[in-house]
């Protein structure tokens, strides 16, 4: 199905790509790049890729298929460097968590004669790295596809190949839809329980309420001990559509705000529209119609 | 220890309580009464109690020790209606959310000749009702008790030696202080996880946004699947220092918005500040030092 392909950022969402492209024999070789010590080494050793390189531009050299498993923050400077080291007729996909500005930047940097398909798995575990990598990580979940009106459709086919390989399902996006939607229910969240830690342990009294905080504390504060450098790279690449849902957000606190203030008595209405939807989103998520 | 101890309420908590009373035979006897049909005879029948009342009065009559195990929003009328059975000499407690509205309830409709001590455990589990119950539900978790200048000695000694019995450990705060503590680590939280899914669900979009919402989401929405009613009293019965929190939380999230809208590149500082306040917290808490 492939000739060859180069994973660049071998972690668990690389990792697992590889070890499902290498199950599958569905690529004649599968090469590979990291950035950090020993990594590569280590991911031919799980069985995740046949051959490490040393050189971005040698391992992408030749690959008919090139996946940039990075985060977000990586790209601008990737998309660069690997640009010298491309074969004509290339395909390069990424699996970042936005999609718009990824786009401009292969606009940008990208020769003309290769393709580039944004992509972006909705996949992960709490683990990570390349010991983490899974090949059924992907199996059944939900992959978008950003190709755009310039996008060659063998290209497109191309990395729909690549997704059947790994079990996921495809889901075509505009770059600014996905942008969008990721911004209300993953980056909104994040930024959510950021503030909230913020907020509360910025109090005079946070170390006696520490000793109080229990299981809802936990769970919306958890998503604060994320990766920072991996949030503020999101901020950076998908400000407009955060800033638009952090104005929408606002806007439903301070309504709330205002309604307990005055001890409206049929706040209870709005509590139970918000407990159905999240029933009904779960109850989806549990069983899916589709 | 205890002569009669009536518990009014008995789901969750007030079955662990009785629970725990009966098998540490810590009361000559326990009596109780729930508004749901049947609820009291299966206490009994799961060994929570010895003896079901149909009357609220008669359930009080000759208790020594009164524990109101209900949700804060029956508090009010629960106080009215106990009185004219409360035995003089009697201490009533109860395990209310918020704790200055409650006490003044009772300041206003108890007798004179019987104390009241304000009680709120810091404990639960995902399952409710009497069948959930367990003894050791309360054991080495934090038991605020906020006793005012007013509140008799004897009386606090009494509540400290049931919660000695849970196996808890007392925390003495000033009614005010829990609130305004409470309002930070527990409805603050509630009101940011309602207000993101009625943010999120109110764009156009939602349908399909649903379907990319992963892990994140789902922690930071999950307490938006809890109890309207229960909130709604939570929010009315404390609301000064519910509102202050929210103005806090607003105030960092529109701070947050600001930076990322002018492309702040140093906004990994904030989250790395978040995320080991964060860490830390979960780390004392797995560990704690006391």
């Amino acid at each position: 199905m492939f000739q060859r392909v180069a994973i660049i950022g071998l972690g668990l969402i690389g990792g697992s790509m590889g070890l499902a492209l290498r199950q599958a024999k569905a690529a004649r070789q599968v090469t590979g790049y990291d950035l950090g010590r020993g990594v590569s080494d280590r991911a031919r050793k799980v069985g995740a890729i046949d051959q490490p390189f040393q050189s971005l531009v040698d391992a992408v050299r030749g690959a008919d298929l090139v996946i940039l498993a990075t985060p977000v923050g990586a790209m601008r400077t990737l998309l660069q460097d690997i640009a010298p080291g491309l074969t004509p007729g290339a395909v390069v996909t990424d699996v970042a968590s936005t999609k718009a500005q990824v786009i401009s930047w292969a606009e940008e940097f990208l020769p003309s004669s290769v393709a580039f398909v944004g992509g972006h798995p909705m996949t992960g575990k709490e683990l990570s790295g390349v010991e983490a990598a899974d090949a059924n990580l992907f199996r059944d979940s939900i992959y978008c596809l950003t190709p755009t009106a310039r996008t060659a459709p063998a290209a497109i086919k191309k990395v729909s190949e690549l997704i059947e390989v790994l079990g996921a399902r495809i889901r075509f996006l505009e770059p600014a839809e996905h942008d969008g939607q990721v911004a209300s229910v993953s980056h909104l969240p994040f930024l959510a329980s950021i503030a909230l830690v913020d907020a509360v342990s910025n109090g005079p009294a946070w170390q006696d309420a520490a000793l109080l905080a229990s299981n809802g504390f936990r769970d919306v504060s958890r998503l604060a001990a994320g990766s920072p450098e991996m949030y503020r790279d999101i901020c950076l690449t998908n400000s407009d559509a955060i800033t638009h849902w952090l104005d929408q957000y606002i806007a439903h606190l301070q309504t709330l705000r205002e309604r307990i203030a005055r001890h409206d008595r049929s706040l209870d209405d709005s509590f139970t529209r918000a407990q159905q939807t999240r029933l009904r989103w779960q109850a989806e998520r549990d069983h899916p119609h589709r």
